[in-house]
């Protein structure tokens, strides 16, 4: 028995785990909310459109390294990571609001670049900043930022529509942020050791900007919207290719086969990923925060996709008991897990 | 010269120092965009209505003690004052979206106790719980509540239509929230120094129910549709009367002549004020916390109000040139500042 027996360890339940068990005992009471809690953003009626809000917390120690990380990076990346759960529903981003608690050891100097890079996303996006909120904080910086935008009824994505036969697809290529982030701290690890050290990054600038600057992928939106495809569920890539197969797998009702052959990966990033003795095929199953689109498109609308050249069709959508299975470059199956792949 | 002379300190520039700092390099983009930062909740365009969003963090060791505050009255409190800013605007709240922040110091027994507090908010105030974000923190709890809401277009409410002969009209009764942080921090204090101290709050029900569970003025808004009164200015007295009156002066160009005999106070506030060597009138003035509606109407509309025993007419704005002053129950006219009231 524990010592104290009334109390529960949230690290037995993970993120996930959390926020299934606290949903459990919300009620809704507003004719106009039309999806809560459970994908990218909150769906609201607003008449001839829908609303959309997302909101995310970035804490310091957990979310970010301000080591590696400059101020201007950050605020960029605080926005744009919350405008691409807006474009992860087939919406437009268009007004933002900031919270930011932060303690004395930041000066004015240090929260000016951190807006500067919001202020930049902002503009770059054509996003209003109307709102937030300063504080003080006992330790480190935690950043809210709420997004909000909008989307037709007809084109909205939920993670939850994928059905047996769909096509996979994701956009640009996956693995290089993870990459970025394990250079960024090995270069950490080795100044820590020799102050003297000056970090060698040279060759590296495409993982570590993806990295530390990741873009949402609007103009895969507009590409959709222009060849007349919606499809029948969305994600952005945040926290790994294999996780959010399983997010729209559970809400869909689905599984998955994935080729990984087929799983994209720059060139570049494939050739660092073997010089650091990582898989590639790890980086881009796990790896996460490329902020890339996966989604789901039925087979019918093939021929409008095929041509696009920023997107690859990595898979198909199974029914929901063959499960989640990834075929290996030497054809082998194996079973595909929310962190990765094993041997089935 | 500072050894940094780059190092600008945030205390230099205070909370809305900053905010107006930082707020000066933002564009707007959206045509949507009625309101962006500077008022209790931003204001969208939502073409037959307006759409009204606020955010707010509350940091645990600056916003909160949770040696005396417990979780779920924290987690009311923290969506009532988000509430009250909608309804500062005149509006009606419909949706929050909540983030927490947490080191592992938490169970989730802690966690469901927060968000049963949240919840019974939600319902009480017939509001939809519709997404959110977990994290860890490395030290505390952190929550940001970011409240959605709406209002007609013709009765959105301002810090910045008062006009020179304007009505100042407080809800309800001041300075009680304020009266009871001070028995909690004075209980504190003394079982710091007396662990087997019992604490004695009986008789202070009132002031510390102010101070840890405070409501929004939802019937308040309801009155005036009611009897056909929209405000020129309003705010919620989160900060303290004296403080939002100069928020309004400022937004509005006007000045304020207020009453000292004219502020409402709860009769045992009153006494327990008296017996706590604090000034009833600073307390009123200063406190802040009590979440009371501040609001002003046309002198025209004085037949209307009188009568409406929930508020109390405080005095009135004047031309700006005349600035902002208390005439005390001695007649004696003194400058009020943002901290509260000073001899002429």
């Amino acid at each position: 028995m524990l010592e104290n027996s009334g109390r529960t360890e949230l690290s037995t339940l993970g993120e996930f785990g959390l926020i299934d068990h606290l949903s459990k005992s919300i009620q809704l009471h507003q004719p106009s909310t039309i999806k809560g809690i459970g994908d990218d953003a909150a769906v609201i009626d607003a008449e001839n459109k829908y609303q959309l809000i997302s909101t995310d917390i970035f804490v310091e120690g957990t979310h970010f390294d301000l080591s590696y990380t400059p101020l201007m990076h950050l605020g960029y990346k605080s926005i744009v990571t919350n405008i691409s759960d807006i474009v992860a529903m087939n919406g437009k981003a268009t007004h933002v609001l900031v919270s930011i608690a932060l303690s004395n050891r930041f000066s004015l100097e240090a929260v000016e670049d951190l807006y500067k890079g919001m202020i930049t996303a902002c503009n770059l996006y054509g996003v209003d900043l109307i709102g937030g909120d300063t504080s003080s904080s006992q330790k480190g910086l935690i950043i809210n930022v709420t997004c909000y935008g909008e989307v037709a009824k007809d084109k909205v994505c939920y993670r939850s529509g994928c059905k047996p036969g769909d096509l996979v697809v994701v956009s640009g290529d996956l693995g290089a942020a993870y990459l970025g982030l394990h250079i960024l701290e090995r270069e950490k690890r080795i100044y820590l050791e020799k102050p003297d050290f000056q970090p060698d990054l040279e060759g590296n600038d495409y993982l570590i900007q993806r990295q530390l600057r990741p873009e949402a992928r609007i103009d895969i939106i507009k590409m959709l919207d222009e060849i007349g495809v919606t499809p029948t569920s969305m994600m952005d890539i945040s926290d790994g290719l294999s996780s959010e197969l399983h997010h729209i797998a559970k809400q869909s009702n689905v599984g998955f086969t994935i080729y990984e052959d087929k799983l994209p990966m720059d060139p570049i990033a494939y050739q660092r990923a073997i010089d650091l003795g990582i898989d590639p095929t790890v980086a881009m199953l796990n790896g996460g925060e490329d902020y890339e689109l996966l989604f789901t498109v039925p087979i019918a609308e093939y021929d409008k996709i095929k041509k696009e050249m920023e997107i690859t069709i990595i898979g198909h959508a199974v029914e929901a008991g063959e499960g989640l299975h990834l075929i290996s470059k030497s054809d082998i199956k194996h079973k595909l897990t929310a962190q990765g792949w094993s041997h089935v």
